[in-house]
């Protein structure tokens, strides 16, 4: 469900005013009552989520009282469409019309409906949007934004022109300066030259015992949140992209970019300048050497370099094959 | 010609007067009156230009008034020296004092010459400069800068500690939290350990319905705009250097690198932590593949991989063909 | 020595106390008193030390007035432990106890002890810390930080949004903006899921007439300083990591990230997206291609490329041989 600490929700709707409002046809139960949207992993009976099959989603399993598909199930009420992102992408559009948050300027710099514990210090220049929580022993730098809703824990560090929205931060969590987290991700379907901007109505939730560099960018999830766990250290420069789950004690060094909804084991390190694509999952305890390009699944413990990436072994011995390769041609020239 | 809203001018100056306070000789009219300088493809009969073959412009077809060059054309008023580009710095430096920009203090955050539509809404600690002018129904979100003479068209949302300069920006824009737009690109000379710096007097253009990401830069052009198409989507921790180009409808993926005065047609895709080198132009419905190298010009229509980038077939082979050769070797030492 | 300005120290400390407070026995001088920590290299009588042969520094010759080791050496006043490291973190926290800086708000925007040059110019929304100086002409764009301490050299110009921290600045350096200097560097041991973190005490150098692009991050030394020559330009979204030295006229290409106390030499190029490991030294007059990866040191004057990088003459025969590979393969299969 949508936090609503971050997002003003509208409706709800029956099946049939969406329906009607969506102009596409419907099957089942048009008198169901639809409260949210919800992916179709973690939606439940007052939900609406989508099916598309090129999207890897499972409809076997969901709890969501109604779907935005392609083709009618038995059983299932539904919204029936040959473009079920897109049409989904509308109906979220009308649970949560986009620009709700930014009708209204905040008037003061810390607003007066924040939450924050008196041991916590505020530089000059903080702006501390509305409902904010934050912990005792924080600090925050100068020019730092902590936006609407967002929860700082005890003892977390947040330093100058660091911006924060859609995230909830555990305790004695460090940020560098620059870093932005929780802005929207990167999600849109290109029609010829017009995009279709999917809704990004997840969070950022950012463990404890964490450290994250400088002109770090983290970005919300879309339906499933981006999550960060305990223990990790992040350098700066890195992306993460929305719906990214990160492991304990991961290890993520500079310039390093992990695109959306991949998944971190613990204890894994990516070095710097890594590249890692979306929708994979990496394994615990695996090393990945810098600059490699990670484009499937990666199993536990494994150790890998290159791009594509290989075993750390393998990719050695290519190296050591091309510069053979290229010493017997420099000796045949000489 | 220079943007006035950007740039305050001095001169005008007479080709006598530069030659004399360049100490380089001239030939043709000296008496013309030079008004402001200008890239040989963009110059009018009053501008200075300059010619360098090695940076690969034309003066066949030029309008320029006067051009800095290292041997004479027969007909042209030149300002001659064997270093058009050092002296042509030197020239844009009479013209166009650097540092003028910054010598006084826009005193208040909402500067009064700005022309602020009355729906827009400015978030706390925004600072908004001279002749600025922010369109109607625009969000400027906390800590945002908005620089002298910048233009926001309406419905367009910049997030929070996102400082804009010397751009020009339409409707519907989404700027993302900790980026930077206008700032002065990358050019000099180095000379020992000395570099002259090459002023940057351009803009940043950037179309409708634009998304552009968080902690990305996105640098002014030198004598040419950047430009960015509408209805491109552009990532997080992008770099776009000066002068470049990009079409309609492009997608730009994290932490990708542009290099100036590149041009990326319509509909191209740069997926995450490609690198394209400057001056070349890549075509329209292009695919570049993550991590990609590009070193040149790329035709319409085309899939690229690796790095130097090949034709994503090719490359798929070079990577297998290199997975073939280390199996036999694993296998011999089995 | 650490640099008061940015860190207040605590003790001294007798080399028996600390003993007692580390909980590991000592030999040697157990009344001698130590008044701060320092590398083996730079450290002097009154200070402490460490040594952890894993970490490549030199024992023969240091000035260190007592070291954390695992084993003794005769006539060395030592603390003995199997982790020199994590009892070196540990007691570098006694002396500098981290979140003293954090503590209290710096109060109002423009600190009264700061120094402030009357022809110097201050944007709107600045922040200025205690005891920063500011030097003549310089200017400080919109919503900038100079941080405790902080120093900034004559006709020096902070762009918006830049933060500055722990850093001594020349004379004319221009910092674009948005960029992070001086935040703590990425220093720890994992130790399962718990990293232990190394204390950062050291400074950035910035030399004179440098330019530092936008939405770069430099980080602060953590025993010795991060230094930048005279002369050098960096572009955006560089990476500068702590401990790095830098020469002089280097041209640093966007993208680029240079990890942990490596040493570049004079007027050395690093071309775009270049990513260099820790710990190495690239001599002078070098050039780096593009995407490369640096692995080990690389002589004066050697031009390099690809990523384990090799001679730029054997890179560019690599690329040609996979190409010839794929071309035949392709002949084959018509």
């Amino acid at each position: 469900m949508t936090d609503q600490r971050f997002y003003a929700r509208q409706g709800p709707f029956s099946v049939e005013e969406l329906s009607r409002r969506l102009d596409v046809p419907f099957q089942g139960n048009g008198a169901l009552i639809l409260e949210d949207v919800a992916s179709l992993k973690q939606a439940a009976a007052k939900d609406l989520s989508f099916f598309d099959p090129k999207r890897g989603a499972q409809l076997i399993g969901t709890q969501a009282g109604a779907c935005i598909m392609s083709k009618d199930v038995p059983g299932m009420t539904a919204l029936l469409t040959p473009k079920p992102y897109e049409t989904f992408a509308r109906a979220a559009r009308l649970f949560y019309p986009l620009i709700e948050e930014e009708s209204v300027s905040w008037g003061q710099a810390i607003h007066p409906t924040a939450k924050i514990a008196a041991s916590a210090v505020l530089s000059p220049g903080v702006v501390v949007g509305p409902h904010a929580v934050i912990g005792e022993g924080c600090y925050i730098g100068p020019n730092a934004v902590v936006g609407r809703g967002v929860v700082l824990g005890p003892q977390s560090k947040i330093q100058a022109g660091v911006t924060l929205s859609h995230c909830v931060i555990g305790a004695q969590v460090q940020i560098a300066q620059g870093t932005a987290i929780g802005q929207a991700g990167f999600g849109f379907m290109m029609d010829g030259d017009s995009p279709l901007d999917f809704p990004q109505l997840g969070r950022v939730l950012v463990g404890n015992n964490i450290i994250i560099g400088a002109n770090v960018a983290i970005d919300r999830g879309s339906l499933e949140d981006t999550e960060i766990g305990d223990g990790t250290r992040i350098d700066n420069l890195v992306q993460i992209a929305h719906g990214v789950k990160i492991g304990r004690g991961c290890i993520i060094v500079s310039q390093v970019g992990i695109a959306g909804s991949t998944t971190i084991g613990d204890r894994t390190i990516l070095a710097g300048q890594v590249g890692v694509v979306d929708h994979v999952t990496i394994g615990k305890n695996v090393r990945i050497a810098a600059q490699s390009g990670i484009m499937r699944d990666i199993p536990d413990g494994a150790a890998m370099g290159g791009s594509p990436a290989v075993s750390i072994r393998d990719w050695h011995k290519q190296s050591l094959a091309l510069h053979r390769l290229i010493q017997r041609k420099n000796k045949q020239e000489e």
